[in-house]
């Protein structure tokens, strides 16, 4: 890696940075003493020095023309933020001791995305740790960690890192970060980072002064466009994809959520997707365990998780958004305010088979034809959610789910997502129904860039018809009051909603169907437009799951040609309610092969059967099954 | 197509025109009378009328917003040039005599690339129509016109065209150039287009008016980017995708070369190109002849000509520019300052067995790592040449080939095309080496954008380091100066090279190697750095071809397995030189396996071999070759 060759050497350490059209380079380490030195530079732009010294850890500047002092692009630490000196960082003195750690292969997973400064009051990956049973208990195997780059100031979503190889001091910086996915290995939990390499936050970004990172040819929401593609790219390239391997390497990384990779335009024979889905395929081979990347992607494209041959990108899975928004506007009719291309209960049905809903035809909201179908690729390439950080941070009031729908439909959503032929993800607190709001928060040292985010975001709603607005972004109690509320967790419908979550989870790990991924084994039957019957396959085995979303009652007549099996979820179960309800308006446990029955509005109920080799029965469940209860 | 509906119809005639911003549009028709019509919007932004007249031609504007008057986009005929009034054209009254013609399969090709302008003195299509015999004669089966769609003034390129639909009023018009498709179907001559979708000219293009054709997202060497991708970017792409439909249906136009197509940025999941081949295989089963679509791509990607099931553009072909650098620069050793990344024998075997020669490694012209391998793509997908417009005008001195390397190297470099596993392409008077220069050469009206391009071009050419600058586009002389001069085509060297070329494509058409595609059957070994031997393949037939591109002899022993058969080809016969030759200085006409013989300087001598099943000795020359001497 060519970026990442800066470190300690027995009483020495090799300092190297990129900067192609400079003639001259100089290393200013400022502490634990004060020294200048003159670096020299190779054919590809790197200049290099090496420094005779033991003491440890050096802090250091660059002075690109011999110049000024700027941080090193490529730090591994920025103890005083993205203004502060860069600080060498000893990957080899962390003791790992998950040396057994394979990695988990990715259609097993179940994310919880968390925010690492407001998971927990304290805000750092340390304060993660003792809540990582506890997540392991309820079924969770991966945490997807928010962006953890140096980001200025202490409050950020994440997204406005500069520092792409330098942990967040704010939240404990390096070391803290390897303690905490230590910690989630000993307990079976992969860890994914949400990394951005499509820009640089706005606040201390120096990187203009060492190289061409930016192109003036393509222009994205954020100003000039990252140069990929341009004069000197391969340095850029380089930068970010030797981090994606970083971060496996040194942090032992599982995996990474790649933000917005449309909005990087690479026009090269070899696109950087491809390159990067290439160099990771050879480092799982490498470091002999499971390494993932999954896109964020607003194209609708096939591409992006085809294989590089077959002209992809090579994601292991993206995020289907699509399926949020069809999901999302039945269980808040509001929704289709924001969501407007979306509202017909077929638009689920079609997110469940084909994968995108919008996939060729004219988007209201694109104000084009818009996508490209995705049937016929399998469910594990995609990964799917009620509510992440964007939907619930980008709404006005910054809502949960949990404020915009009932309990009831709370419980279907979870197993709308639950029982999808695709990798679901929680966003921190949703397994218990957490009604905290997640709020757009900065910290921002620049009193006009301050201003510039706080109206920015004001004329964002406004565009979108808001007459308020969300809380000052860069008042700390914006930022306090997003701290989540963990120890409401097992209390009332919240402790419900935590066991139903666990119950989802075990029957997703339990049952075949669910964990059959061949989008050939799923149906759905559409109930008109308040519901539909989600039917997944595997073999001689078949669940029925029959969703209501409305408040009207919905009937249903199982098929005559088979028994349609054992009940084995039912929403409005005494286990599952708040209040209870007379049994006998429940569904049957064992209905009969074309029998009518009654779905309760709101509510989600399943059914397993079993084939025996020549027997048309409802036969007892799988061993696998058996197991999971 | 919905960009193709305005036209006649009995008694009255239908206009039809994009503008999806706009509240109103007016139609002023102007000639034969005067009147206004208010237009009516479509959902997808289009306005049309109809009008009940039988009077014809009809000339016109529309008035976008109700406001002034401007040539329609999508226009079909500007008989006044870009500023002038809009005809609308009847494609029926053409009576067309081709209607056995069904084109020609891509692999029989030998193009020849022809400037309407300075391909005669009269610089019309009708005077083209004269020339066809002898061009046919020499082999040639397609011409390959600069583009003709309507540009500022009477002299242009093409690549300054704003019209699209509409055909050079000082060519010949509409009508004219019909006459000359049907007269080249007639000969067996393929016609081709040469076509710009990726940017408008500077004169004259009042389309933002319109629509939004363009947008701020990308940037190009013109300017701001055609919206192919963002919103309302659906009527711009029809726009493009019709008008290569609109040339096959309506002017039995038989395929078009894109220009630059690397240059349009679209970042949809279905990518324009891929789009527009998915079309034109339509029409080609419901036109029921062949269509071809050539790119010129600076990608150097082999995404360009694989099929959009592998995630292709689904080009037939794209020229190969790499193999040109290649050879140039051994031809010409001061090409070497240009073409800086060129200049090894090797370079030019991997033209021969690749294809792309910069295929991933450090390009110093791009200043990065550059391409892809397109090993193993069979050699129809790629179309290449000695020189065309583009290497011949943009040398400060308009030179051709003719005047920068001898002419047994012409001849050399005529056979290192011509028996390439390649579709060849020709650009107009190479055959005979026609000497006059192709100067860059403009006819603009608006003296500020006069100005803008001379020193533009002076620009260019400073920026290579030149001191002297070709002369001024925008002058008289400069066109006139290029005109190529047809009539010394039979005299003395030039004869020789016409009858020369007229041999290489008999044994190009003749020899069954020379048909395969195939690039397992390509085989090449390097002579130093002063020669090659290129080997052919066909089932049991073989072709050893000895190229000497240098002053020095070279020695050469045949392999001991097989006998090297008999001579078909040598640049030093007698019928190719223009002093004799001692004839016991050639090499023989049948060596014997394992001989030694020595190569003449400046040679290409051919080998046809033909292995009887169980015989290794030489064979007599199959059907085919006996058919084509």
């Amino acid at each position: 890696m060519k970026t990442v060759r800066t470190r300690y050497g027995p009483g020495h350490c090799v300092f190297t940075v990129w900067a192609p059209g400079k003639d001259r380079m100089i290393l200013h380490i400022v502490s634990p003493f004060d020294g200048e030195y003159e670096m020299e530079k190779d054919d590809e732009g790197y200049f290099s020095v090496r420094v005779e010294t033991d003491k440890r850890p050096l802090r250091y500047y660059y002075k690109p023309g011999a110049e000024r002092d700027y941080p090193d692009p490529a730090s591994h630490y920025q103890p005083e933020g993205v203004h502060g000196p860069s600080e060498v960082v000893d990957h080899d003195a962390f003791r790992w001791t998950d040396q057994a750690w394979k990695g988990i292969p990715f259609e097993e997973l179940v994310f919880y995305e968390l925010h690492t400064g407001t998971f927990t009051p304290e805000g750092t990956f340390g304060a993660i740790i003792p809540r990582l049973g506890e997540l392991a208990e309820t079924g969770i195997n991966a945490i997807e960690l928010m962006p953890v780059s140096q980001f200025p100031g202490s409050r950020n979503w994440g997204y406005d890192g500069v520092y792409l190889y330098s942990v967040q001091n704010s939240y404990g910086g390096p070391d803290e970060l390897k303690r905490l996915v230590d910690a989630c290995h000993s307990k079976g939990i992969a860890v994914f980072l949400d990394v951005v390499y499509n820009h640089l936050g706005p606040e201390g970004n120096y990187f203009g002064r060492f190289g061409p990172y930016f192109t003036h040819h393509y222009r994205t929401p954020w100003g000039d466009a990252l140069n990929y593609d341009g004069a000197w790219s391969d340095g850029v390239r380089d930068y970010f994809s030797d981090n994606a391997l970083f971060w496996m390497e040194h942090y032992h990384i599982d995996g990474l959520r790649i933000d917005a990779i449309h909005t990087i335009i690479d026009n090269s024979a070899v696109h950087f997707w491809a390159m990067l889905s290439g160099r990771v395929a050879a480092w799982e081979k490498k470091l002999g365990r499971h390494l993932h990347l999954v896109a964020e992607s607003d194209l609708n494209s096939p591409h992006v998780v085809k294989t590089p041959v077959f002209g992809g990108y090579g994601f292991r899975a993206q995020w289907l958004d699509d399926f949020h928004h069809a999901l999302y506007v039945l269980l808040d009719p509001s929704g289709r305010e924001r969501y407007y291309d979306f509202g017909a209960m077929k638009q689920l049905a079609k997110a469940y088979t084909d994968g995108f809903v919008l996939s060729g035809d004219f988007v209201k909201f694109r104000r084009k034809k818009y996508g490209a179908s995705s049937a016929g690729i399998p469910g594990d390439r995609f990964v799917v959610f009620n509510q992440n950080h964007d939907q619930v941070g980008n709404r006005v009031d910054g809502k949960r789910l949990s404020l915009l729908t009932g309990f009831e439909n709370l419980k279907v959503a979870a197993a709308a997502v639950m029982l999808a032929p695709y990798v679901p993800l929680l966003f921190m607190g949703e397994e218990y129904g957490d009604e905290t709001p997640f709020w757009y928060f900065v910290d921002h040292s620049d009193p006009q860039l301050v201003r510039a985010v706080q109206e920015g975001r004001k004329k964002e709603f406004a565009n979108l018809g808001f007459t308020h607005y969300p809380p000052d972004p860069q008042d700390m109690k914006t930022f306090r009051g997003s701290i989540i509320q963990w120890d409401k967790r097992h209390e009332g419908r919240h402790g419900i909603l935590l066991r139903w979550h666990r119950e989802l989870i075990r029957l997703r790990r339990g049952l075949a169907p669910l964990k059959n991924y061949s989008k050939q084994d799923v149906e759905v039957e559409l109930l008109g437009e308040d519901g539909f019957v989600l039917l997944r396959k595997w073999r001689n085995e078949r669940l029925i799951c029959l969703f209501n979303l409305t408040c009207r009652e919905l009937t249903y007549t199982f098929p005559r040609e088979t028994k349609p099996g054992l009940k084995v979820l039912d929403s409005k179960d005494n286990r599952w309610m708040q209040e209870p309800l007379y049994e006998d308006r429940l569904l049957p446990e064992s209905p009969q092969a074309g029998e009518t029955v009654a779905i309760l509005p709101f509510s989600v109920t399943v059914y397993h059967h079993r084939q025996e080799k020549g027997d048309t029965s409802g036969g007892p469940l799988s061993t696998d099954v058996a197991d999971a209860w």
